[in-house]
Formats: C-alpha cells, sequence, structure tokens
C-alpha cells in the first residue's frame, strides 16, 4: 500500500498531489492570471497547509505554481481595488469612521497573515520552488517556507512598494532574518526593482539555483525532500521548531527550550533505530508521525 | 517652484545641498582632516537628520564625505584625548571618584549614541556612500542609513580596537544584525584589519560596489535614491519603519506591529492613486508628508 | 620570563600548549577514534576554557583537533548506545516513568549544553580551525567560538538527524544568528548533507578558507590570533562583550549595555598607552588581565 | 429596535443571553456536574467568545456558571481519564513512542490553551464573577477575562497539583501577573488549597467582592459592564489592547506601541462627540464597533 | 555656602524651589484652570526634570501642584479641542490623508511621551505627593516618579475613557506593573471610575496615605526624601537605575546589566566613606553627584 | 527505612537537618555574629542547594537562621572591608587599573549572584521563614526561594543603600516582580527603613504571618512543606518551573513553554495514580524524583 495520503485535497486554486511517497506537491492553480492571490486562496492556502501538517502520510512539502509563466505575480490588485481594506470604505458600505475602519483593516490584515504563518506553522518540512515570475505575495509566502530554490530564470520583486503599501503580510518582518545583508534588503523593499536568481543566492534568500527551467526545478526539489523524508519524522520535527524558535531569540532562550524539547523527544524508538542502523550498515524506517 | 527644502541647513563642519528633487545631500566638511569628527560634528550631524527627518520637501538623503581622501578617518583621536570622557580626569578638573567619573562617561556615550542613532530615528530614506578611507566612526554611521553603497577602491576598518577601545557608538551593537557572518564581524572587530569593497560586498555590509571613483559613486547613489523618491511617501515611511522595528525581534511581536502600522496607513489615497496609475500606465504623483 | 602560563593544563583527551607569547592552543586528543566525544571531553572542554578565561597570561586560544584525519567526527555513538540519555533506561537501572526519565534528560542535556557554552563564555578571544572531518558536535563547538576559519578539504555536516536527533547542544540555535542563509541552514539541518570550505565561506560560517592542509591552517591561525594578542586586552575583551550581547537582541538594548560597560572600561590606562603609541608610531604593550 | 445580537449563540453547554443593552451574558450550563468542562466545552467557550468578540451589538461580556454551587469545578476527570491526553495511550490505540505521544500531547495543550486565549483575545471588555465553587480551570478562565470580581462565599482552588499535574492551560501563566505576590501565587499553586473572597481581594485576584450570593453578584456585574458599555467602543477597545499588550513587555516597547495604535485611533469621531457632549453636560451616544 | 541651585528654573507654569538642602521642589502652577495641562507645560516639564537631573546641587524631587483644588485636573480638554491631534485637521489646514494624519498625530504622542519619560529618566529620586484632584495625566507623571504619596482627600482617576480615548502618555503602559491587580487597573481604566486614597493604598498605587492635607502631606514627603539624599548619590543613582531596568525584564537580564553596573560603581570613594561612619557611629557626607 | 537522605551534608556554618520525611532543614549558623555573611557561606549556600536539588529523598527545603536574634543580618561588612571588591584594591595588590578592577569586580559580582540563583534553580520547592532581623542579603536570598512566611515581630530592611550600595545579588532585581507595588519598592529600596511583618503581608512580600516567634515559625512552615511534599513530585516540579519560567515573559512564550514542558510530564504514571486515589478516595503515593 502506498504511504500516499487518501485524505481529500480539494480546494479552489491549489492542485495538492502526492508524487513520492511521504512528499504532498502544492501548486497554485490560477495560471491565466499569473496565479495572483484573491481572499479565498490565501484562506485555502492556510487550510491546505494545516491539514498537511496533522497528515501523517506526509512527511515533506513542495510549493510550486501552475504553468511556466509565474510561481505567483502576488495580489491580484484588481480583486483588491474592488473589495477588502485596499477598497474604497464609502464603495463598501462600510464606517467612515478613520478608527472603525482601522479596527476593521487590522481584523483583515492580522487574518491575512495568519493564513500565510499557517504554511511556517505546518509541521512538516516545506520548499518553495521559486520559479518564473516571483513578485510580492511570492516573497511573504516563500519566507513562511523551510527550503528556497530557485530555477536560473526567475525574476523576484518586492512589489508593494509600487502599490503605495508596505509589505504586511510578512516579508518585511521575515526576509531581514533570512538573509545577510540589512543594505540590499532595503535596497529590494525601498526601489521594487527586480533581481534575478544569482543575487538571490548570493545574499542568502535561495540555498540553490537549479540549471534549467521549471521542470528540472521540480525534479531537484523532489530529490532534495526525497532526502528529508527518509530522515526520522520525530528529528526532522524537532530540528524544525528548534531552528523556528531560536530566530530573533537570544542564545539563552533557545538553548533552554532545545532542551525541554529533547528532554521528550531523545525517548523516542526512532533514535535506538537510527542508531542500530547506523551499525548494521542498512536504511533505517521510521514510524508515522 | 521647486520641491527643494526652502529651509536653512547651515551647520558647521557639513554642507546639505539638494541636487535633485526631494533629494537631499550632506556631506561631512573637514576634509583637512579626513573629516575626523570631532564633538561638534555629530550633535550637528543629528541636528541635520531630525531636521531633514520632518522637511516636506525631501525624500532620501546621500550621505557623503568632503574631498577624495576619506569617508571620515572616525573619530578625531587627538581632540579626544584632549577633552571628553578619553581625557586625563584630572586635567579637566572632574571628579576622581571611579563611580561618579564612569556616570560622567555614561550620560556622554549616551549622548553620542544618541547623534547617531538620530541618523537611524530619521523618517525618510538615507544612504551612505562609502569612499576613499572608511574607518572607525564611519561604519558607525554607516550602519545607522539605511542603505549602503561603496566605490572600488574605499578601504575599511573598525579601528577602535586599536586605540584600547570597544566601539561603543553602534558598529557593534548593529554590524552583527546587518550582514551574515559573525566570525567575519568578530574578524574584523577583535583585529581591527582593513578590508576593501568586494569583501564588504561578499558578507552584506554593501548592496553594490560602483565601478570607479567617488564621482561615479554619487551619479549611481543619486540614480538609486531617485527611484526612491518617486515611491508614495507613505509606502516609503512604513517599509522602513517595519524593517526596522522588526530587526532583533521575533516574528510574532513584527507582525502585530505591522498589523497595527497599517490599519492605519492602508487608508491612505497613495494607494488608490498608485492603483489607478497602474491601470493607466503612468506615474503616480503624491502628496509631501 | 615567558607570559606563558604556567598554570596546569592536564585534561585526559586534550592537549593544551602555548606556542606563542599570550596564545594557548586547545587541541582535540582522542585521534584514533577521529576525535570523537565521550562525556569526559565535553566535561574537560569546559574546565579548560573555564582556566584560559582567568589564566592573565593567555590572550587568544586556538581549537583545532589532532592528527590529520578530523577536527572532530561528532558524538562517539557508540558510547552514546551504552549509557545516559540515548541509552536504554531499562538497562540503566533508571525511572522507566517517562515524566521522570525526561526530567534527567534535562538535567543531562542542561549540563552538556553549559559545557560547550563554557566555551563562549571564555573572555579571551577564540579560533576554531575547522580541518579534515568537522561532523556534528563539531559544529556545536566552532559555533561557541568566535572565530572560525577552515583549510580547503574539511568535509562539514550537520550529522544529528541522521541518528533521529535535532542538534541539541547548540548548532541549531547558534548557526541561523551566526551565517546569513536560513533556507541554507536548513537545508543542512534536514538533509544532514556534507559540504565543502567554499560553501561554510559563501555563507558566512567561516570567515576565511586557507590554502593547504592543517599545518597551514594552524599557521595562520596563530598569524590571526597574534594580530588580536597585540591589542589591549580591555578592548578586546570589550568589544567580544558587546558583540555577543547584542545577538538576538534589539538595537536599544545593545546600545544601553554597551554605554555601561564602557563607562568604565575607557578609564583604562590602555588608551592613554595606546593614543601615546600611535603618537610616537611605536607599538604598545598592555598591562595582563 | 433594541442593539442587543440577533446573532445566534446556540452552543451545547452554554446559555447566551443579553439581559441589557450591549450586554451579553454566557453561562457555562453544566450544572449537574459542578459546571466541570469536557472537550467540547472549551471549544465551544472558544466559539462564542470569538463571535461575541465581532458581534457590533455586543460592548460588555458577563461570565457565570448556571445554577448556585459552583462556576466551575474545572476539569471533567473522570471524562480526561478516559480520553485525551490523560488518558492512557494503549487504551487510545495511539502510538507507545513517548515523542509521537508528547507530540500528540502538544497538539492537544497547545489547542486547548487556545480555546482560553480566545477569550483574552476577545475585543470586547469581559468580567468573570467568580461565585460558589472555583477550582482549577475556573482560574485559568478567569484570568483570561478583564475583570473579575467575586460573591462572599466563593471557594477558590489551583487543584491541578493534586491530579499530579501542573496547570497548563494559563493559571501558571497569568497568575504572577495577574496578582502582587509571588509567595502566596506559590503558596496556593504548590498547596491546592482552597481560599476565600477575602483573601482573593486582599492579593488582587479580584478588585472586588459582592456581599450577598450570585444573585447580587450578577447585579452588580451588570452594573459595572454596564458603566463600560456606555463608553466609546473605540476607547474601550483600545484601552483593553494597550494594557495587555504592555504586561510582560518592557516601558519602552508598550509605549511606541500605544503611540502607533493611537495615531489612527484619534482620529475617531467618538472624541469629537465626546467632548462635546462634555460641554454640553450630556451623555454622548457612539457608533457600533 | 548653602548647597541649593544656583541654577535657573525659571519655567512659565511651574514653580521650583529649594525648601531644603539637595531637594527641589516643583510646583505644577496652574492653580485657576486645576492644573489642567497645555502643550506648553509637559514640554516645561521636562525640560525642569532634564535640568534637575544634571543638577549636582540635587539629590531629591517633590512635585505637588499649587493651590489646594488639585494637583492636576489632566488635560486642559479646551485647548486639545482647538489645536494638535484631537482637534479637527480641516480647521487646522493640516492634510486630510487619513496616512498622514496618523503619521503626524505619530510624532505628537511620541513627543507627548517623551515628555513623561523624561521625568523617569531624571536621574535624581522623585516623588509625587497625590492630593486634590487627580486625573488622567496626574497618573500618567506619577506612574513616571519613582515614589507616590496621597493626602488623605484625594480623588483619582483614569478619566480618558470618558473623551473617548485610551490613555496613551504612559499610564496604561505602567500602572499593570507598578500595582498589585490587573482586574482593579481594568477596572478603573475601563470605568473612569474615581478612587480614593485607601484604594490606592490597598493596590499599592502609593505606598502612604498621610493624615491631613496638602500642608501635612508636603511635610512629610519633603521627611521622606530628606532621608534619601543623606544617601551616597552613587548608591541612590544605581538603585533607582537597577530597579526600573528589571521592571518588564526578566531575572537573569536584570542581574547581568546590574553586575555590569555595580562593577564600577563599587570602586567608588562612598563605600570606604560609608564603611567607617558606620564604625564611628557618625553620619557620612559623600561628594556631589 | 526512612525516607530521609543519607547523603552528607556537612558545611560550614550551615546546619542541614531533615525533620520529617521528604523535608530538608537548612539553618544558617553563625549566630554569634547575627548570621552576618562571609564569602565561604554563599558559596556553601549554593552548594547545599544545588545538592539538595538532585536529592531524590527530599522534596521541599525549609530555611531558617540559627538563633533567634537573626534570619540575618546581611553581609558581613567588617569582613567586606578586608578583602574582596569592596576593599581597598591598593592593600590587595590588584590592579590599580580601573577596567581592570571593574572586570575583577564583575567576575565577582557574577559569582556571588550565581550562588543566591543556585537557590532559585534548586528543582525542590523551598520556604523562607523570615524571622528576627531580615537585612539586606535576607532579602536577595529569601527572594529566590520560592514562598516567604515571616513570624510577628520580624525587622526586614533593605540595608545596602547604607554603606553605599545599590544592592547588587538580586533584591532590586527580583523585589518588583515579587510584589504588588513599585512605589512601595522604592521606598525602603531608597530610605533602607525598617519595616515589620504586617507590612510584608500588605504588599506580598511574604504570604502569611505566623503569631507567635521562630518556634511557632519553624511549625507552621513545616506545616505548608509537608501539604506540598505529599504531592507528585513531578507536578510540584512542573509548577515552579513554569511560574519561574512565565516571570518577566509575555504571556505567549510562558504558555508555549509550558505547552512543551508538560507533553512529557502529562506522560507519568502520578497522573493515573492520584486519579485512581482521587475516585478511591484515599492518598496517593508517589515514586521518587
Amino acid at each position: 500500500m502506498s504511504p500516499s495520503s487518501s485524505n481529500n485535497y480539494s480546494y479552489e486554486y491549489f492542485n495538492v498531489t502526492f508524487p513520492q511517497p511521504y512528499i504532498a506537491h502544492v501548486e497554485i492553480n490560477r495560471p491565466e492570471k499569473l496565479n495572483a492571490f484573491i481572499e479565498i486562496m490565501w484562506q485555502n492556502l492556510a487550510k491546505i497547509f494545516t491539514q498537511l501538517s496533522h497528515d501523517p502520510s506526509v512527511r515533506a512539502i513542495l510549493l510550486t505554481g501552475a504553468g511556466d509563466r509565474a510561481f505567483t505575480a502576488g495580489l491580484d490588485v484588481h480583486a483588491a481595488a474592488q473589495s477588502g481594506p485596499l477598497a474604497d470604505a464609502e464603495k463598501e458600505g462600510a464606517s467612515q469612521d478613520v478608527a472603525r475602519r482601522a479596527l476593521y483593516n487590522l481584523r483583515h490584515i492580522t487574518d491575512f497573515q495568519a493564513c500565510i504563518t499557517a504554511i511556517e506553522k505546518c509541521e512538516k518540512p516545506t520548499l518553495t520552488l521559486l520559479h518564473s515570475l516571483a513578485y510580492g505575495l511570492a516573497l511573504d509566502i516563500a519566507l513562511s517556507t523551510d527550503l528556497r530554490i530557485t530555477t536560473t530564470s526567475t525574476r523576484f520583486a518586492i512589489k508593494e512598494v509600487d502599490i503605495g503599501l508596505a509589505a504586511d503580510i510578512g516579508t518585511l518582518t521575515r526576509l531581514p532574518k533570512a538573509v545577510g545583508s540589512m543594505a540590499w534588503v532595503k535596497d529590494v523593499a525601498l526601489t521594487g526593482r527586480v533581481f534575478g536568481a544569482e543575487e538571490a543566492l548570493r545574499v542568502g534568500l535561495v540555498s540553490e539555483v537549479v540549471q534549467g527551467g521549471k521542470e528540472e526545478g521540480v525534479r531537484r526539489a523532489l530529490e532534495v525532500l526525497g532526502v528529508v523524508a527518509q530522515k526520522s519524522p520525530v528529528a526532522v520535527r524537532g530540528t524544525k521548531e528548534i531552528l523556528d524558535y531560536g530566530w530573533g531569540r537570544t542564545v539563552e532562550e533557545g538553548l533552554r527550550y532545545t532542551a525541554v524539547w529533547n528532554s521528550a523527544m531523545i525517548q523516542t524508538q526512532d533514535i535506538k533505530d537510527a542508531l542500530l542502523s547506523g551499525i548494521q550498515k542498512r536504511k533505517p524506517t521510521f514510524e508515522k508521525l
């Protein structure tokens, strides 16, 4: 029997497939609009990753965009201009009071952020293959996944500044922690300029540039995730948890949390199995998580 | 009428000019001493950036050193040896009590730090063009600006260790956050060795090395700032605010602050104007800030 | 009389020598086991660095592994499988209660972490020369030192994931702060893959790749430490303290701590000596610390 | 037309009524079991407060227990022993692996905590009337509301220690911040002893002891909430937000967040209305929120 | 010669006198308006405390309101309705854009907060005698001083909620840290109700209720400050610094900062003098600070 | 066989006895000097609590002073004036350089703090019975224990200010978190005044005032600890851990740590035993920890 999930992952604007044992592939599927996002899409994205997070048949997740034209062009600005916080309050029959409008916006932004943070909170390791066009929300989303690789021809940009907006769904918060140059972060965030794969690698935004197009990218991404999926799910879960926790906290805080975490985790059978397999020079298999 | 500031920016040891609409150029002006700093200079520097911060005619700021020999050689050690906390307490008629001297020093260091932090707090985006010699205080100052680019021949060094001093005006606090290699930070901070433009780029201290001399550097810097100055001032202000706030805080804290910030900011007319201009394929113009 | 320490540094599995004035060389000495670690070794490592920390004859410390085959291969998994938290509780006659076992583990992990953190807390600057094989614990240890350089042929890996374990002694907490690419950190932490010197340099894990073998590496390392050892010990101590403190704290917190620290430190005679030497174009000498 | 909510608040084990304009009354309704909690109850509690949070007809919320015998006796331990993390893993057919069981528990505790935190996150001010018996979960819940008053005869206890458990749903985290004596907190948390209304008032756990029984308590609670419900909803929302945010953060952090928050909120019409009403000596009315 | 300050402390709306050696008395002086605050007043208040902070003739500061009718009734709402962020933007010719107005407000609130925080940052111990009427801003100000005592008849209230406003100048941030009952804090902040001296003592807002009127209050306040003024200024300065720093930080952070602080301070001559005086049973005198 | 410890607890200046099953009684034993502390005493105190922390025969610890005259009068100032950081550097042959002296002091204070923090880190619940005289260090120590009760006649004071010193061993860091009135904390810290048992109870420094003398106090203390010692050691350990962790951290941080902690702890047999005992109406017994 295949370990692939028998759960239902049918969500509008997304394809979820299981190309390899233990690996899920989530595809943003609105290619005719360059995979641009409307509200239902980020809500569905959150639901998908939340469901995958607890699915014992899944040990690693790949995220791409459908088609060859874009990972995603970001927010669908035409839709955003029609309803929601960027639309005209008057037209919406909403309160004209600035404070009430601000509180409405606060709920909206917080909900939107929570959808993207749901990717970060997914208990399974996640990898974004950046390809083609990766603008605006593309970075908010990619920065919420664990691993990032890109094809050679990807064009990246933090486009929010060009619509009069400071990016508020995660890019400005996570990018300075994810890469190694604050001067570069501010350059791309304040100018909105397009940059390419080699620059993304140089600053550390991605860990690898795959030679070739999207197909090669997917192949390489599945290879990496295939390696991860063979490890102990307990070890993988703990590694992700500790890395994310330590981000933006002091070393002392990080070590203390780690010690408490592992006080339970190292009681796992997986360690005994892994140690024994090491001695016996064979590949261990691990119970589902 | 030109949008350039009609305010008075006449401060000793500095030239403040307005080479392009919305752009201020601050030049450290003590070239005969390699632009080395004496107390009045960091006080004036703070005043200039505080004034520019609230000047509605200014949307971006360039910082350079006068002449071709140095951005700045750092603290004027001859002057520092004469008065202030590095001078001899006895000679100054100050208290000989260690605690009272420490409290005097604490006030002095705190005031000095506040002058440099005034650059960081400037509400407008700032860019340091590093050129020629950039020693000691040069880095404290450059690390308080948003953007950093350099010419090819710049020589950088954290020189404080060579005068028996741990750099206390910002470099040691900001540099580990600004670049991507703690081993490299400690190398240059503990050895005081000189490094060049390519190394500065590799570690992320600068986002770009401009081929050529200072003139080419200034031209390129104005080009970058020119792009920034065309964006919505509300979007630029928010982008800077959120990036700076997130530095050294957790993702959760950063997202929450961002949401509150944007709950008001996305009510701006700028977004409507930018969206409309996008549809109409024309450049938007924005109200002053 | 030589400034080298006359103290006794005789610890099992370690060689401590004084190859140059003010410089100690700590060598992990279990080459027949690829310098793999058993419990007594991390306890001794902590004792050595704690003793060196207060030894006035020491101003800089080099850490290497004995022999040419490994800096260290990491934890001795055979030994770990026999006793301690990774061993079978039953065999040990320990409590079978999960909570009691977790509390036993918590003590053990906390003690182990404290041993490695003792390196970080060493008041003197420390440099790890990574060479040959540098797996698992090799990184926990190296990340607790200030400086990291490598020879060209070093093979690095975060191996813990392969024994079913999230690395809990420091790597996962310190690595994301030490380098400039979270995507890369997660890649090497989740796959356990081997990487080389050039990659280590590119992401900022090391500040330099020394051409040649271990011998050339040691020579270069001593050269770097020789420079550091000539600086004011007060300035070096403060530089290290402030850099470590600022890591993972906000800029405001870092500046405040720095100001208090230096309010006493700049009363040192070393500054006067350094300033005078600068004027007289001679090398200053400084009192021991 | 009544401002009372026309929404449906029909949740098992709870009565939700609207005794006064703008005021909701939530009653825990399992009196035959002393209002002891089973899983569906904390899930419903979260749903109720989340719904009330966004209900524009509601400006203040009262929480009580049905009947005269208990606010709540806490967790239903009989039910907890049958399923969930306190039950026997074997019986449940769950994984016997300690790590996997721990991760299952982690999800469960996190979900449970989130249900109680949903009360804290409710945008409207909340008041718990503590009465009769208030054990265990009673305190976790009450500490998540804003206001706490009690009748004279209430018996309080942190009972978790008596079932071998450190209270993990909020009491141990929130109580030390909510009251003014850490020695007292540890006394009641470590001994599990019963204490009364006067002691609760003395340490600050409640702000008022109402003379009489539950009926008098409800009357007084509605009186207090009636006052709150007449204030500007924008001012009330901000007051709650800023108080909660500042808890456990530094003064600097609190002030900064406050300034950003109010930069939008003081643009409200409510202030103009309130100021004018003050001058005209009449009661202002405010738009719904 | 008297140790009283010979500096000039002439500020509109304030009387600054020196009733005893080393003690300054600052009196809010707008009694005909119940000492209600207009903008120039909080600016002057900040200037006064900043000047006193560095005045070596001053070792302790008393703050009261002029006249018998009010310490202060808080913000002068009539003035606030005419100009500033609570006034009508249109009338002011200010930008109608919500974002620009918010940024204007942000500057204003930040400046206002900084004026009150200047009291907290004053290096000398400060005491507020609360008397008569102490509404709104009265609490923001009193919470920024170190010591708080009250006369029996004082009426206190957090009045901001009644003008549609969440108190943003400090009360909501500092009060939950200053007293021991969060339920009580929320009660008085959300209802705006008036409370008295005994209640203020019970919750810890003040440390003492002086029997009698303002005259008795001032006499007692000077008595307390007289005791403080006889202590070593170095010890007093450090005690205040460490207490304020620890507020809202972890114990670990507090201890580390304390250790660095005292590493310089205990080198003071004051300790030797105090120890010797103790042995000789006489009162020590200390050098000015 | 008695559950009392068979370990050796023989430390100079301390008596350690086991008056009841599972309860240790630590007595400061230098009554002829009012139990005043010299360096060997705080070092021994740390050793005792560290040993008790891991002693499975111990479940609760009482701390008192020998004799009827003092719990402790604090630091032995005569001894402190002879050697250590408060003594004359010259006399000690130590470095006269201010920075080197400061670094020596820093080590000394940090070590001293660590000795007192060892009490706080003790895994077992601790209770200080404050009696007779409790000055200076008495409070540093008592604030590091979990529970504090007092006899009626105890005289308390923060005496450090009277020897020219800001208390740096813990009182100023822990007291503002432990009690509910910052105004009161500053009052007693800045004036050094003596206060009594009723005041200590009112502000929350102690949780109980025992009528009578030291004998009655000990009897009551043992009664309280007897209750604690009967609880599950796993539940007690977790309750203490979570309470201490949450202190000075945000609610979010506290809840997350709690969830991870309990994910292992609720797998304990103690819960099953406690639940069963509850049903069977008998007292549970628990395995040692």
